[in-house]
């Protein structure tokens, strides 16, 4: 079980509530009553616990699993020990996200602020709003209802917050327009001004940054990530879009919805992405760019070029897939032949 | 126009003004007297602003623009729209960012130390200097006038700051001294023990880190860049130096004048770059390298061997670009050939 | 000498202790009572100072340092200036750590809390332990003796930290165990909730993440590092394990004993090395990986299958280290071969 030092649980649900919940469908119907206090991975759940098999990877561990129940593929159910209860389901991680969210409910704002927040009396911050300790909010910044800004958190002047947002420790935020839901991790910084200058012999001539970052609803940003705000255009995050730790995104960068950014991705200047781009860990992509929706860029790219909607790149210079992986497979051959293996 | 919640503008100038301030020359005398309000992006400027063509990318949406003027190369003159007034210089970027100070000039410092910063009676804080809430400054740190540093920032026992610095929210600096007109964007850290310890079978053996940090004039470090202090010599870094965010600069690094890192680049132990080198967006670096002056290296490079002057490398390992380029032909040819495409 | 507005010495020492403490032996015992003032390096050392050589690339300055002593190979022994007294042995970068441990003790813990540190009632504090200026320590969190807290750091609800820990300013730690004699640099972000959600049309369905951060003794973990806790099993980072700056390790990451880490490394999710694991600066890991005990990863590689224990791997996709020389080799003939070069 979660511990309980950090968690707390709700529960426990019947197997025929969690079905409802979570829109997966009970494989024996004599199950539905059984009661479930937890969740837990496969290799440590137990009798009481309700787990879940996504990954062909732990299979074994399925196998071998003391779980109460768990939420498993339908293709996978015969391979499920006899004493585990089965909530099948296509979409078994979904459907266990979803369940695991009953038992591990977002703990509620805890209204307040903190004695030694500094609120600026021009800036404006419902009642219902959770200021940590030693959190600085500036001249006319404007948080939504219900908004948690972490410890030692700065929110610049005129900054503004939706509802319902979740601001983590340590967090710098100016120059900015935020949406609903947003979370953003410790230590992301938000809206300082970009990489921006002319070349001189003299020395570079530094390009006042002029825009502003606007991040949708439900946006979810990770630990020390940085955004620089726009600097004439706007720097833009889509709504519903996952960005992991250690990511850069550089000025007047656009991304569309529900785009998704591993950790230690860049993004340079003014490139465009469309909505539900995919960019694996420590991509890179060049500035000025293009990318089409649906775009999939693998771990490690190193992106030169526009991509088209739907298409799928690797490498350095980015290439579509399926020559990447010949180009690989024709090098790793030639590296052997020349030993003669 | 930039968003009054966080800019504030001055203005307006003629473009005989603007001309005279940037160095461009009007393309029509007769436009001499012509008021401009603000600067602007080609796609969204209107009759009272200026703007700037720099990269043809941009050509179609100079050709469409509405904006009262532009600051364009000679040869881009004629593709202007008629009503367009004409700022022509060889260098239309830096014209423009001459121009865009005019109308955004930095705010000056509003002297004063906020009450909950905490300033060790020991410390040498000027009066023209701003002291932001929850700011620690440690015994004998030294700041030089006119200062400006950002809320809940750390400066350790010891630190020299340079006048005219800004430092943004939640840095941390410690172990160094710092020239004049220095900026640290937020979560920047300056001067923690680098990466040292000797391997022991019995757990690895930390070596003290001995040395500084010591930062040159007019250099501007991006948000959450780490820099770390030498072992024995110091870490240093030349004036006029641009720094992009998410960088990491290893003990005893050296970087000469008006050297240009982008973003998520990273530079290991003791390497020593000369004036002007450029490294493009998670280019890497070993350690104990010289890099000489002037010496290109591209995004994403893995950089094992010393460069010469002048020289332009990519690749992992990084080559030189015309090899790289050469490689990379035959390696997409070889790839299609497989296939008989 | 280190400069003393950052650094206080001590000793002096004689050859013969400074050989005793290091397990270095003196190459002529007639040099035993000579004293001994300080640590430097080889090019700025004088007659006062023990000096080290470890790289062959020093070499020159070996031979041209005026270093009173320096602890040195035996092979290398007979380039030493006259002048120079020596301290041989064969680990001579790891006895120059322990000597100049010597000179610069690490400074005590000064036992007290800040005054504006906010500290709750329910945490456990030991009176021995340094807290900071902004310190937030939740409720529930609790230090071991003797732990210094850098300033404006903030300890979540729960968090334990053992004995002789030393956490630098702006720090972020919840949802953790961490052993004792752990160092966190500053701007570490630990616990924060992994990159975990199941992809939905209508948004991303985040899934709980309900594991901790455990952090075994001795390990140390460079600035601005983020280490997300388990989603479900922990994520753990063992004993004696060396992380360096910028390093992404996401949820579920299992490291063993003495890892070592460098800069900007990123570990994707459920991941589990082995012990002594090495990985040079921006490598980058897939999900779901195992790596056995002493593999070496090379800077900037790419992994994507399991590495076996031992192996050295290199490259995108990663290959055994040999394989990539020899395909490095092949295509850098064929792309000078094209030009008839």
């Amino acid at each position: 079980m979660a511990d309980p030092r950090f968690f707390d649980r709700a529960g426990p649900f019947t197997l025929a509530e969690l079905a409802r919940t979570s829109g997966a469908r009970l494989w024996r119907a004599a199950d539905s009553d059984k009661l479930l206090h937890d969740v837990a991975p496969l290799e440590t759940a137990g009798a009481d616990d309700v787990s879940f098999l996504e990954n062909r990877k732990y299979l074994a561990a399925f196998r071998a699993s003391r779980a109460g129940a768990a939420f498993v593929d339908p293709e996978m159910a015969k391979a499920a020990p006899p004493a585990m209860a089965l909530l099948v389901t296509e979409e078994p991680y979904k459907a266990y996200a979803v369940a695991a969210q009953a038992f591990y409910p977002t703990a509620p704002v805890a209204p307040g602020s903190a004695p030694s927040a500094v609120v600026d009396p021009e800036a404006t911050v419902p009642e219902d709003c959770e200021i940590g300790p030693n959190v600085v909010i500036e001249a006319r910044a404007r948080l939504g209802r219900r908004c948690q800004i972490g410890a030692n958190s700065v929110l610049g002047a005129g900054v503004i917050v939706g509802d319902d947002c979740r601001i983590g420790a340590n967090v710098t935020v100016s120059h900015a327009l935020i949406g609903a839901r947003v979370v953003l991790h410790p230590g992301v910084r938000i809206g300082q001004a970009g990489f921006g200058f002319a070349p001189d012999p003299a020395g570079p001539v530094k390009v006042p940054q002029l825009g502003r970052v606007v991040i949708g609803d439900d946006v979810d940003i990770g630990a020390n990530t940085t955004i620089d705000r726009g600097s004439g255009h706007d720097t833009v995050i889509g709504a519903g879009s996952m960005i992991d730790n250690l990511v850069q995104i550089a000025h007047n960068v656009v991304l569309g919805r529900g785009c998704i950014l591993a950790g230690q991705v860049g993004i340079s200047g003014s490139t465009r992405l469309g909505d539900f781009v995919m960019i694996g860990g420590q991509g890179g992509l060049a500035g000025h760019l293009k990318i089409g929706t649906g775009a999939r860029i693998a771990a490690k790219a190193g992106l030169m070029r526009d991509v088209p909607s739907g298409a799928a790149v690797c490498g350095i210079p980015a290439v579509p897939i399926a020559d990447f992986m010949r180009q690989t497979a024709i090098l790793q051959r030639l590296g052997r032949k020349k030993d003669g293996r």
